[in-house]
């Protein structure tokens, strides 16, 4: 825990911590940017801008406690897929899609990321780290170790997995907009998205699948 | 040609711009970082530095004419590729460690890409989707089309191919930072390099090629 975020609870618990997250959320969507201001989140929420400092210590605690919130989502989700009763190679399809479409749904997810890595504090970088980087790390451990061990993937290094993935998919969000600057490619819509994911889905599966993975993968 | 860059030339043709292109590149090699000051590079290169100003405009003038440099030489290379008589699947897999090893030489591009894109103004924005974005795009453009009517590719789109592979080939550098805070990966050498080349040839590989382009990347 690092002491920027000082009074930070767990999502529900605080009414007014909530709202200044909620409205957070809503206002970089609402403005395709993560440039917002205190005042305004404070006027979005209807509370006192004084309330963002006394819950989160400053606006990059409240950022940072908002993507933990929405790591802790999705990370949830990367649990309850492992334990289903379905093949890997069928984890690993929906997991493609379940990247792509969280960083669709929160669109700034991917902006907060960079900027919390990158240009905040070392405190901030470490969060960020422990809250994201490393359980899906861990997630994408587990996942190959079981394609591996029924036979479904060949042997995959876990670190340069997950690089070439979440790089992959990141690169959807974060490189899209300078691609359209300089060929008229257009925005990420819900059909580039299902394009995309049939596109990763193909690379990795083609990249990682043994013939017995390829047969679980059609069946 | 934004005006913030007015005076700049083509490389060679200018010693004291060149200089300081040389010790703005060393500097960041050095430090490991983008953050340079305008009296470091002058002093490193021995020029006045109001010099900067009078052949860059600024120091984001001078960082773009240095990125513009090194993409020029990466670019005449994939020229120099698409025009040998190898197939395409030969050519695919060069490019791919072509494009790792040159993040590899060269670890502020990253960084400046990155920087140039999103942090600066919309003119230096432009300028790196007109002599970065553009030309790779219309380099896997073309390259898809080649493998395609050979019969070594299956149909590709090539936005989508660009996306994974750019956005895979620069998280090895942009995201390592952050993996190794978390959990011990350590940092990007030339045995790691290999490795991801290795890695990317064989998604790349495995999700695009036909059967015939599989013999082909076999012999």
């Amino acid at each position: 825990m690092v002491t920027s975020v000082p009074n930070r609870l767990p999502s529900g618990k605080n009414s007014t911590a909530e709202k200044l997250l909620v409205a957070a959320s809503e206002l970089m969507i609402e403005r395709s940017s993560i440039e917002i201001s205190l005042s305004d989140i404070a006027q979005k929420s209807g509370a006192n801008a004084a309330l963002v400092k006394y819950h989160f210590g400053n606006k990059d605690g409240l950022l940072l406690a908002l993507l933990e919130r929405n790591a802790a989502t999705e990370l949830s989700n990367l649990e309850y897929l492992l334990a289903q009763p379905i093949t890997a190679t069928a984890k690993l399809k929906l997991h493609i899609g379940g990247i792509i479409r969280a960083y669709y749904r929160f669109p700034y997810m991917n902006r907060l990321i960079h900027y919390l890595l990158h240009e905040t504090s070392a405190g901030s970088a470490d969060e960020v780290s422990k809250f994201f980087v490393a359980p899906l790390l861990d997630f994408h451990r587990r996942l190959l170790a079981e394609g591996e061990s029924s036979g479904e993937f060949r042997k995959t290094d876990p670190v340069l997995f997950y690089t070439s993935l979440i790089g992959a998919c990141d690169h959807l969000f974060f490189g899209r907009h300078a691609m359209s600057r300089a060929t008229g490619v257009g925005p990420v819509t819900d059909e580039v998205c299902r394009q995309y994911i049939k596109h990763m889905e193909t690379l990795i599966c083609g990249g990682i699948l043994t013939q017995a993975g390829e047969a679980a993968a059609a069946g």
